[in-house]
C-alpha cells in the first residue's frame, strides 16, 4: 500500500493503529448487554469532558446533525436567538437557526477574533434574546471563546445556551453545568480521535427543564431528545437510543477513548494548549503571522498568512505539502481563501509525530520558493 | 481472537472481509477529488437500485434519520398522510408522521400480512390522503408489500408515496420513476452489504417536484434536501454534500458495492428470493410455520414460530443457538415477542456459508429440547 497522506486538517484526524484496527472488527448488533455496556462507556468517557451532570446522546449523525438537533429540540419557531458569527462555522449555526424558523440575530465579529462577553452582553439587552447559539471554537478562523465569561453574563440574564463544541470537547475545557449551559454539541473525529459518524449531544440538566417547558418541540423525530429520553427510560438495558447505531464507528471510538485514560483532563487540555502556543511560535518564527490574536488562538486549529514574501502562493504550498511532504493541510473560507493556511491539530498524532517533519516542510518550501 | 457471533439478525449484517479490512484504511477528508469520485460511485451504486434518475444523498444517520428526512422535506403541517402498520417499523413510521405534526391515519393491517392495494384505494378515496408513508418490507413480521400495484393506485390518485425501503433496497426490485414514488429511504447495513452509518435518501424528479411545492418545507438544516441539493449545485466538485461524512463506512461500503458487481440486478434479487424461498421450505420441514403467507413472504427477512410442541422455548432457542453454534438471530416484538424467531437474511455470506450449519443447530435443538 502507497504511503498514505497525513491529515492536517481541521477534522477528521488520523487515528492511532487500535483504533482503525477496531473499525475492522466484525459487526455486532446495536442492542443486548455488549452493545450497552459499550454504549454507556461512551456515554461516561464523553460525560466528564462536557461537565455536566445531564445526559449524552450518541447521534448516528455529524457534528450539524447535533447542532439541528439542539436547536429543533430545545427552542420553538419565532423565538429570538442570537448567533455570534465571524467564520464558515458560525454563520452554519445561524443558517440553522433560520433553518429552524428562529428569529434569528447575527452578532457580526472579524473574522479571527472571538465575540467579548460585553458585546454579546449588549445584544442580549438590546434584542431581548431566548437564547445564544455559540460557537465556541471557530475552525475557519482559529479562534475559541471564552464560554465561562459568556456564559455567566448568560445565566444573570436568563438566558439559553447552546455551544458549539464540535472541535473543542475533549480539548479544552468545558464545565456545562457550571457555566449554565443548556446543550452542548460535539463530533467523534475532532477531539475524541476517533472516526467520524457519531455526534455526541449532550443536555444538560438546565437543557432538560428548557426543553420540558418548550411548547412547541414536538417537530421531528430523529433529532428529538425526547424521543432519545423515552429509549432511555424505557429499554434502557437492552437498546438504549432509537434507531441503529454505526457499531464499528462505536468501538473504535471506545478505543480512542480508553487510550487517553492515563491522563488526567486538566493535563490533558493544557498539554494540547501548550502544544499549539508552540505551534504558533514555530510558525511566526518561519515568518508566519497568526490570524486569532494569543488571547483568543484556538488550542485545535491554527490559522496563519504566509510570510509576506509570498502571498498568493497558499495554492502552491498546500499542493506541495501534499504531494512533497505528505501532509494534507487545509485552506481558508471566503475572503481568506488564498490568504491563509489551517491547521488542525486535534489528534496526538500531531504533536508526537508528524511535527518536526511537518515544519521541516514548510520550512524548506519556503526556500524553494525563494529560490525559485 | 474468540471466534465471532454470526449475525443473522434483521441488519446490521456480517460484512465481507474486504469490506471490514476498507473500514480499517486511513481517514481521508470528506472533500477534494478523492472524496468526490468515491461519493460519485456511491450514488451511482445506489441509484439502479432505485430505479430513478432522480438524486441520491448519502446521509450521515440510520434509516430512521432517512425517513424523517423524507417526511420532513417532502410534507408540511397538517399533511394528510396514511400509514399502513403492521409492525414494529411501520409503527415507527407512523410516529415519524406525527412527531411532525402531520394529520396521520393508520391502517391497520395483520402482522404478517402486508397491505393490499385495494385496502390502501379505499383509505385514500374515504379520507382524502395527500401522501401515503409505506413501510416496503416490514422486518418485525417478514412481510413484503407490492409496491408496484399500490404505487399504481397513488399515481392515479395524485397522491405522493414515501417507501421505507431500509430492509428491501439492493435486495429487491424498486423501480421509483415508473411507479410513482417520490422518495425512498435506505441504509448501508442492508441489502448494500455495507457496514452501519449511512443512510440513502432517494428524492425521484417527482419528489423534487412536490418538495419544490411544498409551502412549509424550511424546518431544520440537516435533514432539509434543499440544504443538500444546495451543496451539490454550489460544491459538487469539491464538498457535494454539507457535512462531514463517515469515510470509513463510506468506503466499506464502495468495496461492498463493488463486489456485487459481477451479477446483474436482476439475477440478484432472483437469487435471494430464491435463497429466502430455500430457507422458508426448510424450517417448514421441520415443523416451523412462516409468519406470512408465502404470497408475501419478505425475501429479506423470515418470522417463524416454533413447532407446536415446543411453543414457548423461543427464548431458549435463541440463547441456545448463540451459545452452543455462535448465531445471533432476533425475537418477535410485542405481541409475537416469545413466540416467533425472526432471522434476517439480507447478506450473501448467509446462503454462501452459514445456512448448512444454521439448519442443523436448529435441528440439533429441537431433537434436544424434545429429549429433555
Amino acid at each position: 500500500m502507497e504511503s498514505p497522506l497525513r491529515l492536517l486538517i481541521p477534522g477528521p484526524i488520523d487515528l492511532d493503529k487500535r483504533v482503525l484496527a477496531a473499525l475492522a472488527e466484525p459487526v455486532i448488533p446495536h442492542y443486548g448487554d455488549d452493545w450497552v455496556a459499550l454504549y454507556r462507556r461512551l456515554q461516561d468517557g464523553v460525560r466528564p469532558h462536557a461537565g455536566t451532570a445531564g445526559s449524552v446522546f450518541l447521534l448516528a449523525a455529524s457534528g450539524s446533525g447535533a447542532l439541528d438537533a439542539g436547536v429543533r429540540s430545545l427552542t420553538s419557531p419565532g423565538d429570538r436567538v442570537l448567533v455570534p458569527v465571524s467564520g464558515y462555522f458560525s454563520q452554519r449555526f445561524y443558517e440553522i437557526a433560520l433553518a429552524n424558523n428562529l428569529e434569528a440575530y447575527k452578532l457580526d465579529v472579524k473574522p479571527g477574533l472571538a465575540p467579548t462577553p460585553e458585546q454579546i452582553a449588549e445584544a442580549i439587552d438590546s434584542l431581548s434574546i431566548k437564547t445564544l447559539l455559540l460557537c465556541h471554537n471557530e475552525t475557519s478562523c482559529g479562534a475559541i471563546c471564552d464560554v465561562e465569561a459568556i456564559g455567566r453574563v448568560c445565566q444573570s440574564r436568563g438566558v439559553n445556551v447552546f455551544l458549539d463544541a464540535i472541535s473543542s470537547l475533549a480539548s479544552v475545557e468545558i464545565r456545562a453545568d457550571d457555566w449554565g449551559l443548556d446543550y452542548v454539541a460535539a463530533a467523534s473525529q475532532k477531539g475524541l480521535e476517533g472516526p467520524p459518524g457519531l455526534a455526541p449531544a449532550i443536555i444538560t440538566p438546565r437543557g432538560w427543564d428548557t426543553y420540558d417547558r418548550n411548547p412547541a418541540r414536538s417537530v421531528g423525530w430523529y433529532f428529538d431528545f425526547g424521543v432519545w429520553r423515552g429509549f432511555e427510560r424505557d429499554l434502557g438495558e437492552y437498546h438504549p437510543q432509537p434507531a441503529t447505531m454505526p457499531v464499528n464507528v462505536a468501538r473504535a471510538l471506545d478505543v480512542a477513548i480508553g487510550l487517553q485514560a492515563g491522563e488526567s483532563r486538566g493535563d490533558r487540555y493544557r498539554r494540547i494548549a501548550a502544544g499549539a502556543a508552540g505551534l504558533r511560535s514555530s510558525l511566526r518564527e518561519l515568518g508566519f503571522k497568526i490570524l486569532a490574536p494569543e488571547s483568543v488562538a484556538s488550542p485545535t486549529v491554527t490559522c496563519a498568512f504566509v510570510p509576506p514574501d509570498l502571498e498568493g502562493r497558499v495554492g502552491d504550498l498546500l499542493a506541495w505539502m501534499r504531494n512533497e511532504c505528505g501532509f494534507i493541510l487545509a485552506e481558508g473560507f471566503g475572503p481568506l481563501q488564498g490568504r491563509i493556511i489551517r491547521i488542525g491539530h486535534m489528534s496526538r498524532l500531531v504533536f508526537e509525530s508528524y511535527l518536526p517533519e511537518f515544519l521541516s516542510g514548510i520550512e524548506r518550501y519556503l526556500r524553494l520558493a525563494r529560490a525559485a
